[in-house]
């Protein structure tokens, strides 16, 4: 067995055996294939595709190349969810404590961000003093003293992902459906969950644009769950406009906030409603207390004081403020018609709300607060947008990012996605 | 510009720009765009192919990446033969020598062998003294006053695709016909040479296996060299069997003198004469001297002898003969119907005559001795080739090799290829 025979099976259109599979993922693992081999082989998965068979057998390898967490000593269910990334995406922050409100036990390994989308750890980290990095001994601690926790992924989980995932972000073979389903997969099934639902982006915003994408990758994920003993469902969600009011880490925790006070924006508050009764369905926890009233009488916020106090945060702390804003003007009266998630997201990132590369560090306070969304009606000259900023030299290229990304009309688009699209279950 | 962008435009089929092109190759060069990007990028054009305009700019590109070279000193015309490679295929060494005794220059760069085909460099170096690296100056002074210079390729010479066939061998990368014939004509464009003269080999011992992806490559070479200003003409030839009746270094180089001595097997004088005539016709210079006459006059060994001596070889040494020797017979008496090329190229690898890894040293006395061809008439328990190598314990699996690789029946394989199988010009 070799790497060319690997690579030459996959390019001419073959099926890879389990044999072959086992072999590359590991020896990839340990350096014994070089990433040259590795990313030449990721095109050819891209452009050939896989079988069932053989996603499944990826991802159970990429799982062993590394540790399986283990939730056993938990007094109740485990359930968890995971969203493929958007804009305006910070649904884990109030959905994880308002699941542990209702019962389950939530372990959220997350991720940070990169390019236009927004990640959890680097949202979380602009409350002073929370930390992201947990040992499997504290993420007990936690999930035990208060039903969740969110930290991120130690090194020893799916290692083999961890490798494949730096390399297929310079190679352009991120795209590919079997790769992004098995690393997503296998980063879930080895956390351990007994219960997950997916939230699947579509639209502009996301790296699946059309529901046709997203529901190919949504079914192949389900699949590789059920497949894995993990009670799995997926959602698809709107990501063609902004999700919420607020872009941008500590803008996006202010907005968590309000909704676990009992406000918020309804979009982001029927979401999370919404994935929290899936995830104690999935779980059969359903009945036992309805998140909508969790929100309400304010248990919700308590498991998320818990939750972030533990892992050394202040959830009163006042949160980090860019220096600088600015307003970007309704350009007419009507209605905003559009307002794209991917020239907002853009935009924010370029603010510095997110990295270019992985070292870079994040503003936590730059970002953008949406004044109207689609349907809303707006007057000549009123703010659409607050721009914020550590450098107001920053404003120039965002707001290039936003030219065309929003139109004023005299209905919403007719051509939006419903906020749920639709629902793949096995 | 950035590698990704480059990577995504040929990964979604799409054609890439001049600018593209000029930029990944420069920056491939200098160490910009790393080796796991350029193996996907290898990968997306084997899968996707390319145009006509883009393979052009792609060999231009690869030929700026180094020097050109420059014969415009000579008192004559050049002109040069590529061959694809094949088993036994030691036709350069009488044929740079012939076609300098009828009046063209010939300034042959040549490579090394990897896998079951032979290379010329390796093949020459049996010859006590022989140097196969020299100076552009000692290569004029060769070439002035012999008309031949057989030589490898100095690290001027299309650096970018230097490196990049050494990553397309280890990326499972190879067979692609946009990458193989711009990695052959930059070289040979580089080289300098007024007229080319290609052999493309077809069968099992050759990288195209069929006429039809023989033709596909020999027609894109064809065209580089045409709108480079090359006078290009192909011949598609058999690889179906072996070239000869000799495989390996010293033993090809054995053979190659009964050539030039006016002996030897006929399908090697058949293709060395018609490609002779092929590379004096291309170069405008058919006429002054008939290379069948060529080879009985003795002129052609005379060059061969000046041109060896030239560089440092001594042309009456005796060559290095391996140390065992073992015989296969023939299982039964009849006609020899097939003898597969791969099969026979493969064994003399395992001889030795071979390189697994382009560090490893090569064995000048092992090889294969063939006392049959197809078509010949074999007895039962006739020896049908004699095998050499320094070590007995390489016979094992070299006889592996072997199996099913020849037949015996009342005629030959009927399904044999003729020597020569087309001609493709522009």
């Amino acid at each position: 067995m070799d790497a060319i025979d690997v690579i030459v099976t996959k390019r001419d259109g073959r099926e890879l055996s389990t044999a072959q599979i086992d072999w590359v993922i590991d020896a990839y693992t340990r350096g014994v294939v070089a990433d040259e081999q590795m990313s030449a082989l990721a095109m050819a998965i891209l452009l050939n595709g896989m079988t069932r068979r053989e996603i499944a057998e990826w991802t159970a390898a990429m799982i062993r190349s590394g540790n399986r967490m283990d939730w056993s000593a938990l007094p109740g269910r485990t359930t968890d969810k995971h969203s493929t990334g958007g804009v305006g995406d910070k649904i884990t922050l109030p959905l994880a404590p308002l699941v542990a409100a209702c019962g389950g036990y939530v372990p959220q390994l997350s991720g940070r961000g990169l390019g236009h989308t927004g990640g959890t750890l680097d949202k979380l980290e602009s409350i002073p003093g929370w930390r992201a990095s947990l040992s499997n001994a504290e993420m007990l601690d936690v999930l035990g003293k208060s039903g969740a926790v969110i930290c991120a992924a130690g090194d020893g989980l799916a290692p083999a992902d961890k490798k494949l995932y730096a390399l297929r972000d310079v190679t352009g073979t991120v795209e590919a459906i079997p790769l992004i389903a098995s690393s997503i997969m296998s980063k879930k099934i080895a956390e351990g969950t007994g219960a997950l639902v997916l939230d699947v982006k579509v639209g502009s915003g996301a790296f699946m644009k059309t529901p046709e994408r997203a529901r190919e990758l949504a079914t192949t994920m389900v699949e590789l769950g059920t497949d894995a003993g993990v009670t799995t469902v997926a959602l698809l969600t709107a990501m063609d406009r902004p999700l919420g009011l607020a872009v941008g880490n500590a803008l996006e925790v202010t907005e968590s906030v309000e909704v676990l006070a009992g406000g918020g924006p309804a979009d982001v508050v029927e979401l999370t409603v919404r994935l929290a009764r899936e995830m104690l369905d999935a779980a059969g926890l359903g009945g036992d207390k309805d998140p909508a009233e969790a929100l309400k009488d304010g248990s919700a916020m308590d498991v998320w004081r818990r939750m972030i106090s533990a892992q050394g945060g202040d959830p009163d702390a006042p949160l980090p403020v860019a220096a600088e804003t600015t307003q970007v003007l309704a350009p007419a009266s009507g209605v905003l018609a559009t307002l794209d998630a991917y020239g907002v997201g853009l935009a924010a990132w370029r603010l510095g709300a997110g990295r270019e590369r992985k070292e870079d560090p994040v503003s936590f306070g730059a970002g953008i607060t949406l004044h109207a969304k689609p349907g809303d009606e707006v007057r000549e000259g009123q703010p659409l947008m607050t721009l914020h900023a550590d450098d107001a030299a920053r404003f120039e290229r965002a707001l290039a990012a936003l030219e065309g990304a929003y139109t004023v009309g005299e209905t919403a688009d007719p051509g939006l996605l419903p906020l749920v699209v639709d629902r793949v279950t096995a």
